[in-house]
């Protein structure tokens, strides 16, 4: 073919990017424009129950798949509806193609009052402007003439700075053709890459790193966002130094490495962590994302002077002037090149006190302190884990990962609702047999969030699906409640009767009551957890935990308790245990 | 009180500007806000199952109120969720009032990547700006200095523009003390009106009116939104000139008004009513919202030269220099004052011819062309009744309402998912007993669009409200099947078993099993139509109302029809009846 429609050209370069699945919502400037993803081979469009869903979907699909999601929404009510999510996406680093079907060019130019536009003689443009802010690139396509330039513009920008990019294409182009020669080339989607740059500063952090005496390695989120996951577990193996993770980063070195020491969260870690990760005299900090959730509300400490920042894009050592253009992956792999084992200090891994066991560990009530360690169990390796924000983003670090674990949290933005959607990207990207993956998909979510994006888990049935869904029953906003109102009404939700959920997502009877578990003790939880069916799942599993509304994660009071002793006061007098915060080295004591 | 937090004094104007409940979204940045809505008597929180809910449910609640409605979100996360409801609102000029809980001043100024927020040393305001275009004045609080007179103006903003504003408010601000005087003096919320500018478009009016031979009156949507229900009711009382309602503003004018002609929509208007009111040598158009659903695809012809436009905010008299300043209601006061009756050119109202019967008459099953007209008759005075974009909005206009009907439908910004979260905003304000309305709660959705946001009926639940759920089962998109793609599976959606629908909502089985009804034929839905609990409701009803997923309103198929002969072509070979377009005098013929 000398040429192909525009809109083919497009979906075949999505496809050519790594993209089998395409997420969306159809609408009437949209509808020609999904006619072509049936024209590629290997191109599959999913539909969503709304486009809040598809972008978290797409978000999801791409983090597990170390590459891009893409959905497409219609001009205006579709668009405005994902862009929380796409906002997710920004902010978290993850690879999002937003692609826009448009009202046709004469529309756009004579401000025509079409459907979904904003007021008299409307500015059809008033949409994309709102979404400035949640793009790195876009293409605002207003002719066939330069329109693949400028899509593979836009997609090369979404890898390399592994951000969305959104494309504006009006219905009146989507049939015109356009050359299809540039379509026997893939795309370049790495980043440039300063040589000398990061020659330098692969030598800057060998020199620091060789004259070290107590290194440690602390790996954060934004190693697996910028593909340098191979490279930063041949870095571990090589470097034979304790390695630490952030809340977000667990599991991209596996957390069964012999040099791995635990979950660096600064006053919320584990018992003895903080102490071992603050002894570190050098720390490579790699793809850091210090935001407060991820950084138990600023109180991690890795002092500049101590610190090699492997960021993203560029590098500092011990707060010296930044190597710029040198961008994660090459650095990485450059010190695989150069690196002299022998010259790294010889530094044992640390030996963590024994944490001690807790008060209620009796209990036959599910509790907080219990139920981490007991999914921990329940893992496997390859296993995709999403936690939701919530008790389960807080309480899961408390699960050691098998290997090869993904860990799907969105920490930083923490919207909740994402990880429902999220979790169905996942799954459609573990049944592709290209992405040769293998694992299951494990939602962990709360009663709270799921209620947001709950009709995703219809579209889990309607694909035939087979995630498992831990849904935690707290009776509402348990992470509310304990940063303020414990006791107030608005902290309570629409409840759910679970056991019927399946049902009216079309789930015959007869399986739905086999795909539905709940447990309100351990030793339900315990019975449901060695079923077959849902360990070795061939369709939706659900789990309802019932737990106390006033139990939360030790890691989750530890950081509200980082606001002084106010917080602390407020949270005792609400009935809440705080338990485990004397074990911790917190500076309100 | 001298003094009053800041938090508090915002609720109270609120609540004086004639708000009794707030929906939203709890989340970190609004907690301590919302605490102090228990403060203020007679106002109450209600929560939504998520933030575009909320949005949705307060521009229902406006409505229904002919008032504003508020929701409250948190930063990033929850505004953004929204905001495509708000922008819903701005479009089709609802009076919503958006609280956003922002991060406090200090970790705005440092820029502190507090989650919620984009990117490394984040911009808090990158949300503010992003929602710019959907409001018409926002308080941006930095201080509690001159706060109050800062939500003071945007409240009155709302009113005065029948738009959405915004008030942002940093969590650190909602304590601080006010002076609370000015709680004493109710705020004005009328638009200033030029006298000089109102009287002499009253006169221009009645001159031309006086002065014509067949006057008729065309009222449309914006007459509600800008309060002028009343006088409008009172002017088609005295003029007695035929009267049409466009598709959005249907129930304003009572369709049993002698005069009343029926809805004037273009090409695709009732048998003989295009005739008819194209034969007008002068129309009043008063508060026109002139978008392409709401006026046939653009095939309306109100010829300048014969067209007095009462707008919003302006008169224009066949086209001439307008009137500024001269707010519709204050226009129609006016022209109620000084109107002549004697002078009125004497016009009988226009006889139509008889709609020749339907082939399908006949037919068991239910139809399009069947379904109005019955559902009508179903309609009683003073029922609110939520026709959701699809089907519902086209065919619905074919049901001639009893008095005192208010008539709910996003016709120009036709976001699906809208309609039934605002029924339950329309539900909690019949609920108010000082709503003193009377009424029902009556939703006629369909199984595409409820999907998007169902979980909002959980709430309807939770609160024991009592509306009418019609839902459409027609599997699928079938407005965007008779547009393009009728056999495409992304005109597909999730399939619902919503015989447990009520059940998943926590209603339990034997109500559940009592409130829910199915109807494939027309004589099942005649018997459902005749339970007492469903003409009577105490309490949600679901009425799943099974029809073929290839028939569609007459006026949907006419207004795809006037994109010209492809279309219908299209149409024909898809499997569409369009059967009534002979009956039209359409241009394509």
């Amino acid at each position: 073919m000398a040429t192909v429609p525009l809109g083919r050209y497009l979906w075949e370069r999505i496809h050519q990017c790594g993209i089998n699945h395409i997420f969306g919502v159809p609408g009437d400037f949209n509808l020609t424009l999904l006619d072509h993803i049936y024209d590629v081979d290997g191109l599959e469009w999913v539909g969503n129950t709304n486009e809040l869903n598809s972008a978290y979907a797409a978000d999801g699909y791409a983090r597990v798949r170390n590459n891009a999601g893409c959905l497409v929404t219609t001009h205006g009510v579709g668009e405005m509806s994902a862009v929380n999510g796409v906002a997710g996406a920004m902010t978290e680093q993850v690879k999002v193609i937003h692609v826009v079907g448009q009202t046709s060019r004469a529309m756009q130019k004579n401000r025509m009052m079409i459907h979904h536009s904003i007021g008299f003689s409307p500015d059809h443009h008033i949409f994309n402007k709102a979404s400035k802010g949640f793009r790195c690139a876009e293409a605002e396509l207003q002719s066939e003439e330069g329109a693949t330039e400028e899509i593979d513009r836009v997609l090369r920008e979404c890898f390399v700075n592994s951000r969305p990019v959104y494309i504006f294409l009006p219905i009146d182009l989507v049939d015109l053709h356009v050359p299809a020669k540039a379509l026997e080339t893939p795309l370049d989607l790495e980043p440039k890459a300063d040589t000398k740059s990061v020659d330098e500063a692969s030598a800057a952090i060998l020199d620091a790193l060789y004259n070290s005496k107590q290194p440690a390695l602390f790996v954060d989120c934004l190693v697996q966002r910028h593909n340098a996951i191979s490279e930063i577990r041949q870095l571990a193996d090589k470097l034979a130094i304790p390695i630490y993770a952030s809340n977000m980063g667990k599991g991209i070195v596996d957390e069964t490495h012999q040099h791995y020491v635990g979950v660096y969260n600064g006053q919320p870690s584990g018992t003895g962590v903080q102490s071992a990760f603050e002894a570190s005299d050098l720390v490579l900090v790699v793809g850091n994302l210090p935001s407060d959730t991820n950084s138990g509300g600023f109180t991690r400490r890795i002092p500049t002077e101590k610190a090699v920042a492997i960021n993203a894009e560029d590098v500092s050592v011990r707060g010296g002037k930044p190597y710029a253009n040198a961008p994660i992956k090459a650095v990485l792999g450059k010190l695989l090149e150069q690196l002299s084992t022998d010259k790294v200090p010889n530094c044992s891994k640390p030996k963590l006190p024994e944490t001690p066991p807790e008060d209620d560990a009796d209990s036959k009530i599910i509790t907080q302190s219990w139920i981490w360690d007991r999914l921990a169990q329940f893992f496997q390796p390859r296993d995709v884990v999403i936690g939701e924000t919530g008790t389960a983003s807080f309480g899961i670090p408390d699960a050691t990962f098998p290997a090869d674990t993904t860990w799907i949290t969105q920490t930083y933005y923490g919207s909740i609702g994402y990880a429902t959607p999220a979790a169905f990207g996942s799954a459609v990207a573990l049944a592709d047999p290209t992405t040769a993956r293998g694992g299951r998909t494990v939602l962990v979510t709360g009663d709270g969030s799921l209620m947001l994006t709950v009709q995703e888990v219809g579209n889990m049935v309607k694909h035939r699906l087979n995630p498992i869904l831990f849904v935690i029953n707290n009776a509402g906003y348990t992470i509310e409640r304990v940063i303020h109102g414990a006791h107030q009404s608005y902290n309570d939700i629409v409840p759910f009767d679970y056991s019927h959920m399946l049902q009216f997502f079309s789930v015959p009877a007869a399986e739905a009551k086999a795909q539905f578990h709940r447990a309100e003790t351990k030793a339900e939880l315990e019975a449901v957890l060695g079923l077959e069916r849902v360990r070795v799942p061939t369709a939706v599993q659900i789990v309802e935990v019932v737990m106390d509304k006033m139990d939360v994660p030790w890691r989750l009071s530890t950081q509200v308790a980082t606001r002084g002793p106010e917080a602390v006061k407020e949270m005792r007098e609400a009935g809440f245990k705080v338990r485990e915060m004397q074990k911790q080295e917190a500076y309100w004591t």
